[in-house]
């Protein structure tokens, strides 16, 4: 059986007299007297369909027609159908068409009441909608921030291919974590104990010494005990890596990414974001950098108390985007915080000497965050390349370098400097499609009380 | 540091007279007399560098040119190298130049011996390559396949993109598996035992009630016993569903995927398929299907014994495609057989009435498997969207409608009819790259024997 052989949105007014087939889910149903008024909704479009009895037709045609109103008019909301209909110019319509309805087909019937309210503006509680998530799915705008999702992947895609990078898909089963232990995801393997990979950080290091440009977006794991809107067991990670680059490299890289996804969803994804009712913000390049000394002497003077070298809170973050967007140091919200402490950044980042940061000596290193306002997007750095560097900056955290040595031993045969980052792409979407929360640019979250669906 | 102004493949006899810097890796040094040529190798080719003291130089600048002509005759292969010289025409050269050598800087010198010859055309044994695979992967061959893989990736996702698909990114940590339990990884997620996906089947059959067309290109694992050159426990699946549709129209898609993948091969592709020396076979389309029936029976006349509704294994199937590319019924040895008995497809297979095979009455289903040779590259089916039927298949296999009861309770809310199918990429690679092993399509393979590097 052909379900349809068009899609609602690709029904036009030019159109007029000519018999379509779609197929879709009730979205409403309205009885006027002898009329019946359907609404079918697929996922590009809503149309209305009218059913009304011919004038000109045989008896037996207009019984027809009249158990068809019958029918249609008792139809539960979302139930799926396969409608026929005559394409008709309706100026009051939107997009100004409607369909006269000649045959309808229920495919498979709704229970009601529905477990969520699909039509309606009425926004049920995040833990609902992601309980119920294949119903919630079904509302625009949850449609719009995946459609999204899928585009802002293209765009990334897209710009990095145009750079000669080579798409890659690393092992997700891994012996040992990259950034130490404490939020690895453990898997029984073949009998053996071994690991999700929270980053594919260290095979993407190890490819630059072959393909040298490589990017990957796929999924990684951290056992995040932290329940908070930004973070996830399971969640998409952009990964970008080069040789022969340092983090000023990536950082230019960076920060195209993030201009062409936004460009990209004004360009080709206008139609969702008006269904959310959202603009991302305008980024001009490039994006402000700020050093970390800089950062804390904001945060200092806006009477925090961090102790030089640390790492910043998420109320230092809301507090110094603040400032400096009033100062208009960011760009659309997004700004980089260059030069971290080494200490407080992974075994792999390469130093670069020090400064006094609040009267205190302080080893920086290579290192960047891309923030979004008070949120962390993608965090990237120039890499040790050297062996001996690797070790010591294992030692240092108290990681054995044999049971990294798999990795390490690479290092002997001519691996290149390099540079890379990571970003989270659920991230990305907050400013892109203007959610308050990640879970809604994922499918079926993963978190710490989320197993189902 | 500036390592690179250019890649190798940017230098062009155009450019002569031009100083650049490139980088990338010793693949040959040869000292003759005064002069030494070293090869240079970046991911985009190799360029010859010939290091002379010129002959109008202050003393000095002939002392320095001497000590670099020491250096570089010395120079371990592998060692990472940024290069300065100019461009200089040389019809003799492949590509028509090689640069004069101005200045070289050691960026990572390698050890010696190497665990792997990297320019040489010696194969060493697969295992040996994978167990050093960040060193295999410096060979032109090796590297040749993972960008037929990029571009693999790049082919299907345009042309899904093409048809209106959103691309997906369904969880990996789930509750329950799809196909039954013997394959299961088992993940330890927060405190609770749970599974990596073995397919994203079930979570893209629900998305078909809201996104309607979805596609994902992604991870799946299976504690795959069998040591066979064709199966990992962790492979990239390329997962296509359709709502609206049944399993003509996914087989469709899918034979255009495949034409896609290929003619892209050929049209970007070239200088990879080049370095393999291989030709992907000519598809056109539409690909021939058989039915099961007729496999059967073709298997059976050639000697087989094989039960009337039973699977077939790899001798059968190699066999069957032999006589099918004898009799022209293959499409570059691409065919489907379709119409398979409902008992050894899986639980949400939608039936399709029954037929007499080898005098036996057997319940066929509407699937389909797309074979290249003996080797299957993708299945499918139309999926059953009525709630009861589901609910049958499951007793039917002793699996207990309970514990997918997360899964079936959305078929009561209007499920679309739909169909779809899943894909190894690394198995359409065997026709597509000319391997002969799964494992050289991926970057660091997972298998029995296999979690590091």
């Amino acid at each position: 059986m052909k379900y349809r052989d068009v899609l609602i949105e690709e029904i036009t007014p030019e159109m007029e007299g000519k018999e379509v087939r779609v197929a879709g889910w009730v979205h409403a149903v309205r009885r006027v007297g002898k009329l019946v008024f359907l609404i079918v909704r697929d996922f590009t479009g809503t149309i209305q369909v009218t059913f009304r009895v011919p004038k000109e037709a045989s008896e037996e045609e207009k019984e027809r027609y009249k158990e068809l109103i019958k029918k249609v008019s008792k139809l539960p909301l979302e139930s799926a159908v396969m409608v026929v209909g005559v394409v008709r110019r309706d100026p009051r319509a939107p997009r100004g068409v409607e369909l006269a309805g000649k045959d309808l087909v229920v495919l498979n019937e709704a229970k009601s009441p529905l477990p969520l309210d699909v039509a309606g503006k009425v926004d049920a509680h995040i833990d609902t909608r992601l309980a119920n998530r294949p119903m919630d799915l079904r509302r625009p705008e949850s449609q719009a921030v995946l459609r999204l999702v899928s585009l802002a992947a293209r765009a990334i895609r897209e710009y990095l291919y145009d750079l000669n990078f080579t798409e890659v898909f690393t092992p997700k089963i891994i012996a040992s974590g990259s950034e130490g232990g404490a939020q690895l995801v453990p898997v029984f393997y073949f009998g053996k104990t071994a690991y999700l990979a929270q980053s594919p950080q260290l095979y993407k290091e190890l490819l630059t010494s072959s393909l040298e440009y490589v990017f990957e977006i796929a999924p990684a794991w951290r056992h995040e005990e932290s329940d908070t809107p930004y973070h996830l067991a399971e969640f998409i990670s952009v990964d970008v890596e080069m040789a022969f680059a340092d983090y000023n490299d990536v950082m230019k890289v960076l920060e195209n990414v993030v201009k062409r996804v936004i460009d990209y969803a004004r360009e080709r994804g206008g139609r969702w974001l008006e269904v959310l009712g959202h603009r991302p913000p305008e980024v001009a390049l490039p994006i402000p950098r700020i050093t970390y000394k800089e950062a804390w002497e904001i945060i200092k003077a806006e009477g925090f108390d961090v102790e030089p070298g640390e790492d910043f809170g998420t109320p230092e973050l809301r507090k110094l985007s603040e400032v400096l967007e009033k100062e208009g140091k960011t760009s659309g919200g997004f700004y980089f915080i260059v030069d971290w402490p080494a200490d407080v950044r992974p075994f792999y980042t390469k130093r670069k000497g020090s400064d006094v940061v609040g009267g205190k000596e302080v080893d920086l290193s290579e290192s960047f965050d891309l923030n979004w306002k008070h949120l962390e997007i993608s965090s990237g750095s120039t890499r040790i390349h050297v062996r001996r560097e690797l070790e010591e900056e294992l030692k240092r955290r108290g990681l054995s370098p044999e049971s990294f040595e798999w990795y390490l031993k690479w290092f002997d045969y001519g691996m290149p400097p390099h540079a890379g980052w990571g970003m989270g792409l659920q991230r990305l979407m907050v400013p892109v499609a203007g959610i308050s929360n990640v879970r809604l640019a994922t499918t079926f979250p993963r978190d710490m009380k989320r197993l189902v669906p």
